[in-house]
C-alpha cells in the first residue's frame, strides 16, 4: 500500500470505566447540572465554555431557531411519524432534510457576508461597506442575505429583541453595525421595505461571538431538531399526518389524467 | 367523497405580521434573551415553561445525552458529510437514523417500565415491585432496560450525578426509588455488576418529571442532533471522514474472493 | 489493544484501472449491455445472475413495488424537495424513511411466516400448517401478514398475476400453496373476505425464489425508491407541495388555541 | 383567506377496488409480468413505455450506477444498519444522504453542458462546440463533468461499452459526439489523459434518449438505492460495521488532546 495513511484523531469526548471527558471537561462533575443546553451546544461547536454574557447571546439565538409552525419540514416528521412510529429519529432525520437552500441558509449567508466584508475592508466604515455589498450582489443578481421578509414588515420582532439582547451583553459590535446598513443600503437601493430578518440578526450575532460562518447552518439544525421532536410529541396526542395524506391523496387520484403536458424524455 | 373531513389543528406555534406566538407565548417578548435552549426544549416537549427545579433537572437530562465520542453516528454524519458539504442538516440526518434499538430506546425502555410499574401497583413498595419488574423481564427473557453497562461498571458516573441533581430539586421520589431497587435485584438475581446506567437515571428523571415515555427517544434526539453537529464542525477543521473510508476500502477490495460462504438465493 | 481486530472483507466490487468488478462480474464485459436492472438487483442480493425464469419472477416482483400513487412517502419526498432542491438523494432519503410497519413489513412478515412454517413442519400439508399458522398468530392478536386489503377486496388483483407468472415459470411451489391455504383458513376462521395481497403475494414469491425473509423489506426498499423518484420528476414538472404546504399551515393556525388537552409532563 | 388555492393533481397512479392504474397502465394486466424493473422506472421517469432499443440502452444506464465498493455511502449505510437493524430503510435513506457534490452530480453536470451547448449553437460541429465549452468552464476555473478519473485511465471500460451499447440502439447521435470532443480538446488543452468517464458517457446517454438533465440525479439515485441494499444484505451474513466503528473509537480516543488548534469562536 503506497498512500500513507493519516492518523484519526477527535478532541469530541473519551471515556474511562470511571470517567466520561466532553471536550477535555469531565461530564459528571463539571456538566451535568451545570451546563444549561445552549451553553453545552456551545462547548460542542467552539471547544470551550461560554461565559455569561456569550451563554446568554447564544441561548437567545438557539431559542429564536426552534419553531415555526406548520413548514414543511414540520408536516414531513409528521408524515413520516405515522408510516414508521417505531422510528422518532428517523421522522425527526426527515424532516430535517427539508432544511436546504430554500428556507434554511440565509442566516449561513449573512454570516459569511458580514465576514467576509470586514475582512476584506477592515478599515471602512459599516455605511462604505454596505453600498459595497448591496453593488455586489445586485451585480450578480443575487438577493442579499438576511433582509426582508413576506410576513413580518416593516419589522421583524425577532431582529430587534436579539439586537437589544446582544447590547445588554456587549456583543453590539461592527457586525451589528454593517448588518443594519445593509438593511438601510437595500431599502434605499431596491426602493421597498427591506427590514433586518431574524437570519440576519443571527448571522450578524454569530460573527460577534466569533462563531465562523461555516457553523452557522449547524446551528440553524440544533434549533430545528429540538422544535421537530416538539411537533412529533404534539403528532402522539393529536394526529394530523392521517389527514394531511388522506386529502392528498383524494384530491390527485380524482381525475383520470394525468397534469396536463409530458414530463421527460422520448 | 364520503369520508369524514378532520380538522387540522396545532399549537405549537403561528405568526401575525407584528408577532410570532410558539406554544401561546410571544417569541419576542417571552422566550428570546428570557429561556435557554433547554427550557425552550422544554416548553416544546410540555407546552409549559419549566420553574427552576424543573429547568435544572432537565438541563442535566439533556447535556447527558449530546456527546458519546465516536460513534457509530457520529462517523456516519462525518461520512455523509464527506460526500455532500454542501448539505450539513442531510449528514445531521443521517446520523440520526442510527438512533435505533441497539444504541437507543433504553431510556425509553426504562421510563415505560417504571410508569407501568406504579401505575399498576400504586401501593406497592419500590422494593415488591422491582422483584415483580426483573421476574416478568426475566420471564420474557429481555434485558432490563437501564441497568448494566460494558465499561463504566462497578458504576456509571453519570448516574450518581443525575440522581443527585434530581435531589437537591426536589424530583428524587418514587420512580428514582424504584430504578436503584431494580438495580439491586438484579445484581441479586443475576449475580453480576449491574449498576442503573446513564439511560436508566434519565428515564427515571422523565418519569419524575410528569413527561411520558413516549417521549423519552424525542430527548434522547435533541440532545445527539447537538451532538452531531459538533461532530461535523470538529470534522470541517479536522477531517478524519476521507481517511475511515480509504482504510475500509483498501481492506475490503485486497482480495479477489467475496466473503466465504454465500448469501441469499438460488 | 486486547481487542482482536477481525478482517474487514466485501466481495460486492472493486476496482483495477483496467477493469471493475461487481460480485465477480467484468461489469463492461457480462454486465452492461446484457443485464437488466431487475437482474442486476437479483444479482446484488444474491451474488448469483438469475436464469430467465428467476428474472422474471424476480422482475415482476420489483415492478409491483414501484408506484402506489400519492401516499405519505411521496408526499415527504416531494415536500423536502421544495426545500432542499439542490438535494434530490436527500428527498427520497427522507421519503424512505417512512418506510416503516404502518406501511411495509407485511412483506417481510410474510415470507418469515412461510419460511417459519415449512421449517418447523417440512412433512405437513399447506392446510395443517395453515391452521397452525392462524391459530398461532390469533392467540397472539396479532394480525396474519399478506391477507387482506382496505381496498382491494375480494380480490387484490396484483394477487393473480404475481401467482400467474410464478406459475408459468416454474416458481408456484409449496410456499405459494401454504399462502394460499392461510388465506382461506384466515376467512373461514374470522368470517370475512381476507384475499392474499400483495405483500403476501410477494412474500411467497421470495420464498419460492429462495431469497431470505432478512432481504425482503430491502426488495420493497429498491422498488420504492424507483417510485419516489418517479414523483420527484412529476413534482419538478408540475409542483403541488408548496399548495399542500400552505393549505395545512392556513388551517392550522386559524386557531388561537391548541388542540383540546395538554400534551405532557408537569 | 385570500390566497388562491391551486388543485392538486398528480398522474402517478391511482387504485379503484378492482384495478391500479400506475401511469395510465394497468398494473397487472400490462405491467407485472411484462416489464422488467429498467423499462418500470424509464415509465416513472418519462410516462411513456420504452421500446426495445431504449430499454437496452436505459438499463445500460442503470446497471452501470448500482455498485461501486465500499463507498463512503456504502459504510454509512452498514453504520446505520448496526445502530438500526430494525429499519433497513433508514440505512438506505442515510447512505443515499452522502450522495451529493462530492461523488455524484457529474452525470447531471455533464447531461446540462451537453443539452446547453446543442441548444445554444445547434448548428454548430461538436469540435467547435467542444472547443467554447472547455474554455468557458477553464475561465470560470470549474472543473469539466464528465471528464478524467484518479483510477481508470487512461481509458474508463464503462465508456467505451456504454457507447457501444448506444450505438447499437441507434443512440449514438450528437451528445455521444460532443461529449467524445469535449474529452479530446480538454486533453490537448490540459494536456493530460482526461477520458470521457462513466458520468459523462451516462450524461450523453441521457441526452440521446431525451431525458433531461433535471432527472439525471434521480437516475443515479435509483441505481445507488439497490446497490445499497445489496450492502446491507452483504452485511447480515458478514458483518463489517462494528469492527469499522471500533477501530475508530479507539483509535480516536488514543490520545488524550484534541486535535491541534482551536476550532471556533471565542
Amino acid at each position: 500500500m503506497s498512500r500513507n495513511r493519516r492518523p484519526i484523531r477527535s478532541g469530541m469526548g473519551r471515556s474511562t470505566p470511571e470517567r466520561i471527558f466532553v471536550q477535555g471537561l469531565d461530564l459528571a462533575r463539571d456538566i451535568i447540572g451545570t451546563l444549561n443546553f445552549g451553553d453545552m451546544a456551545y462547548l460542542e461547536l467552539t471547544g470551550r465554555l461560554p461565559d455569561a454574557r456569550q451563554s446568554r447571546v447564544f441561548n437567545a439565538i438557539l431559542v429564536t431557531l426552534v419553531e415555526h409552525g406548520m413548514t414543511p419540514m414540520a408536516i414531513v416528521a409528521r408524515l413520516t411519524y405515522l408510516g414508521a412510529p417505531e422510528s422518532l429519529q428517523s421522522a425527526v432525520a426527515a424532516g430535517l432534510c427539508g432544511m436546504g437552500t430554500t428556507f434554511a441558509g440565509t442566516a449561513e449567508g449573512a454570516a459569511r457576508m458580514l465576514e467576509s466584508a470586514w475582512a476584506a475592508t477592515p478599515e471602512g466604515s459599516p455605511e462604505e461597506l454596505a453600498r459595497g455589498v448591496v453593488a455586489d450582489f445586485r451585480n450578480r443578481r443575487q438577493s442579499v442575505p438576511g433582509i426582508g421578509h413576506n410576513l413580518h414588515k416593516p419589522v421583524d420582532p425577532r431582529t430587534g429583541r436579539l439586537f437589544q439582547v446582544a447590547a445588554e451583553e456587549g456583543y453590539s459590535g461592527r457586525y451589528v453595525d454593517l448588518m443594519r446598513a445593509i438593511g438601510q443600503e437595500a431599502e434605499a437601493v431596491y426602493g421597498k421595505s427591506l427590514p433586518v430578518n431574524a437570519t440576519g440578526a443571527i448571522g450578524a450575532l454569530c460573527c460577534e461571538l466569533g462563531i465562523s460562518w461555516r457553523a452557522a447552518r449547524g446551528i440553524a439544525v440544533m434549533g430545528r431538531a429540538v422544535g421537530l421532536v416538539g411537533h412529533l410529541v404534539e403528532e402522539q396526542a393529536h394526529p394530523v399526518a392521517a389527514e394531511i395524506w388522506l386529502r392528498t391523496e383524494e384530491e390527485a387520484g380524482e381525475h383520470d389524467t394525468p397534469p396536463a403536458g409530458g414530463r421527460q424524455g422520448g
